[in-house]
């Protein structure tokens, strides 16, 4: 039977257009708390936090946060590009590996350069609105890619979460498993949970469950116990950045994954939009790495999981290199290796 | 400088001797809670919580938990021997997968067929006592046979615990670490905090620090790209159960460390006492995997991580081949492929 798509929004502008309205992902599955954030201070803390995360939905919240320099008053300097650069740079530097928050700053500046002053409100907020109807339309064509990747009855694994939550959309890799569901196909997923922040359990098993989707959590460490059980057809992931050379840095887990996914000869995807391509690094070792504090380790439940003191080893992300990669759909195909993504994903 | 062993005991008698003392691994690190136990559900009720855990301790804390049968009320029968049986069911049935348990009751089942009636109360707490004793002696014959695979200055990856909290000793896997660090050698820890019960971030973390043992904590999933770094020299897992092809069962995520090390060209270490190996199993195709309850991965800290109701895949263990192990260190020698485990690990 097909399932309907979707209808959650974890960023978009709030009811008056003035702020930005965001889904606190840190409350779910227990609670839907919505923020309506009003200054690039508000905005910072809701991308370093995590209450806005997944690379599209912090290049979308923060687009739209940088539209909101212009009338905030903790933003220095007189002249608006001066304001806009200094809010920009604040906004970038909240998280270092996703390509696509600084791609969507960088959009929203360039119409700022190109923009007498009286325009310039109307055509920033314009500009933010179309990289989220963009987004919007490319989780769609995404999800249409992905979703031939997907036959009857697949049983796919998934990391982290990579649907509606982490877009303006329906989301990149679960994308794929929403319209092979729309399509009537019966798919059913097992979400690794993910840890230390278990976007997995917390929030891909909360929008699959709402869609309606059969689906299983377990623990990262169990993903080779249910491979070799035969009980995995694909492994669908999302991407923080992708080089020129197919090499993907994404939710730190995945290269594991991708290595134990090839022990068992289950095909490994990736599924992510063109702004998550950055044709101008050549290979996953010029990717820069997020290192999150120990405490998402140590104390990551509200309960003391480690010694107080502990040394934490706690990067975000991490690299898995093209070779192990089956395929990786953009919006517009899907490539398969060897991988050679310049300008336009050549 | 050389460092002292550890004098953590995680089972031994109660200073009556008329119970078995734990000390309560559900606390740690927070708090180092100890219990006295006088009846067989007592004991059979802190094996299967894991307030006591490790396959050594709980063949130790069943064998002496067997001995309460003789005067616990709560057991039917009058015969002394048929009471024992049913006892010795009862406890087997807490943990299907690690054999030292069964291996344990077997030894003390075994005395009280041969002791008259009128001896059976000393003997049996004399062979309980034995195990213990003969555990300790093990894990110190495991850590100096384990040490010599441990460089000064190693940096070894562990799983789980399989120190002192896991044994009536030392230790397995640990013991070799701490015997290295006794020898002088500076050897330092990466331990997987090991979800769900975060045996590795709440109780090797706090061994290790309590032995002066430079030790860091990351979620499983960051294993792989510890070993991408070249910061893992070794890894070393202790075992529940050994096949006789030398397949080892331990705890889930185990197999999943294992490939990656193999990918990496890390050599991948276990160590386990003689009770450890089940010669009359031939595969680890053959071994039973303790599945336990949901809520261990959807509430495993007190709090909501993920859907009340969502469908939960939480295995125990897993089995990683014994292609995929480089050495096998049991308490009479450095066993190294093709593994072939006879009655005295022939």
């Amino acid at each position: 039977m097909p399932l309907p798509l979707p209808t959650i929004e974890a960023v978009r502008w709030s009811d008056d257009e003035r702020g930005v309205r965001v889904l606190d992902q840190r409350f779910l599955p227990v609670a839907e708390v919505y923020h309506d954030l009003s200054t690039v201070r508000q905005v910072c803390d809701a991308i370093a936090t995590l209450a806005v995360r997944g690379a599209p939905a912090i290049g979308i919240a923060g687009a739209m946060g940088l539209t909101l320099a212009l009338g905030d008053a903790e933003i220095d300097g007189d002249a608006p590009l001066a304001r806009l650069e200094a809010a920009a740079a604040q906004i970038r530097s909240t998280r270092p590996t996703a390509v696509n928050l600084a791609w969507a700053l960088e959009r929203v500046l360039g119409v700022a350069k190109a923009t007498s002053e009286g325009e310039l409100a109307r055509a920033l907020h314009d500009e933010a609105t179309r990289i989220l109807e963009e987004d919007r339309a490319m989780c769609r064509r995404l999800g249409e890619l992905g979703a031939d990747l997907i036959a009857d009855g697949a049983r796919v694994l998934t990391h982290c979460n990579t649907g509606a939550l982490a877009t303006g959309g329906i989301g990149t890799a679960l994308a794929a498993i929403y319209v092979a569901a729309e399509q009537g196909k019966r798919v059913s997923v097992y979400a690794d949970e993910t840890r230390p922040l278990l976007q997995g359990s917390r929030l891909t098993a909360w929008e699959l469950e709402r869609a309606g989707i059969p689906v299983t959590v377990l623990v990262d460490g169990a993903a080779a116990a249910l491979m070799h059980a035969g009980r995995v057809d694909a492994c669908l992931v999302g991407a923080d950045r992708i080089a020129a050379n197919g090499d993907v840095a994404n939710k730190i887990g995945t290269y594991g994954l991708a290595i134990i996914a090839k022990a068992h000869d289950v095909p490994f995807y990736v599924v992510a939009p063109t702004s998550t391509f950055d044709s101008a690094t050549a290979c996953g070792e010029h990717i820069v790495i997020e290192e999150r504090g120990g405490d998402e380790v140590r104390r990551g439940f509200g309960a003391a999981t480690a010694p107080d003191d502990v040394s934490v080893f706690n990067p975000a992300f991490d690299v898995t290199p093209a070779e192990l990669i089956t395929a990786i759909v953009s919006d517009r195909q899907i490539h398969r290796p060897p991988y050679a993504f310049g300008r336009g994903l050549a």
